[in-house]
């Protein structure tokens, strides 16, 4: 049984969940989203949502990390949920600050690592697209965007440095467009 | 008054705590820890700790990042809570997943934004390191070894692609040397 207030913690320097009973502090934490540009020569895989919210629009393979796992073992896990794709991932394409949402996004890069997909539980629809296929006015989430516009610059080379938040929504607070 | 049990909610695939009265879920997330090695020609800053755990041992300045905050904003704060540093972040330097603490480490390479630090109320000491100096017997967690040899292997260079795990530890399952 708990009876948790919002108060400051001794030792503290912000408003925490504390236990009015046991003191005991209930820690609220960012969420991590872990996913991939899956790229082969010109073309990266996309999902069309199947769930709220932005069912309907495409995404890349992403959503949240579990517990006991890996960023790439997470970032594996998803593309097979969403897509049934095995990929191999190349390293950090970028890391997002959601911070309206408390969430933070590590996107890879990765190949296939065997060529093949189809729509898993979460998805109506998956296809590779070429850049100039790409949806834009029914990408589900800014990030996604930025996501994809990253992977082009940087497409045939060596994996750049990780990318951040674009100047423009340094703290990922901007509206859906 | 809260009721939890473990079981697998239905369209799920893996145990979660569920409330029995009204079937909320309390889904379990990764904690995010960002960090910085702050550089400055061939120095380094660590901050012994002056708290559990590894009490006594050498890091980086690194800890939980908040909600609402961003990735760069946690490590900026981290940097002054625990070293009263100002820095400037130049972009990730590693991604580090500790799979049995279900940790992610976002670990950043950081300037000096004005020079100037002192212990801050977790650390019993603050100082610049030259690598040789590095006190590797009495550095507190693998991860800031990991993150230490990353930033020497690039220094006076361009920011690298973001490391993830060493081969050896790809899981962050290891223990305590």
């Amino acid at each position: 049984m708990s009876d948790f207030v919002r108060r400051v913690p001794e030792g503290e320097d912000r408003e925490r969940l504390v236990c009015q009973n046991c003191d005991y502090i209930a820690y609220e934490n960012p969420k991590v989203v872990v996913g991939s540009v899956i790229h082969d020569g010109d073309t990266v895989l996309l999902c069309r949502r199947a769930i709220e919210p932005r069912k309907g629009f495409w995404t890349i393979p992403a959503g949240y990390m579990e517990t006991g796992e890996t960023v790439v073992e997470g970032a594996e896990r998803e593309a097979w949920e969403e897509a049934r794709a095995r990929i191999n991932i190349e390293g950090v394409l970028a890391v997002y600050s959601i911070a309206k949402l408390s969430q933070v996004q590590i996107i890879f890069r990765a190949t296939w690592a065997c060529l093949g997909f189809e729509a898993g539980a979460e998805s109506i629809e998956v296809r590779q697209f070429t850049w100039n296929e790409i949806p834009w006015r029914e990408i589900a989430f800014p990030s996604v965007r930025w996501a994809l516009q990253s992977w082009y610059e940087g497409r045939n080379k060596p994996l750049p440095a990780a990318l951040l938040n674009p100047a423009e929504d340094h703290r990922g607070t901007l509206p859906l467009p």
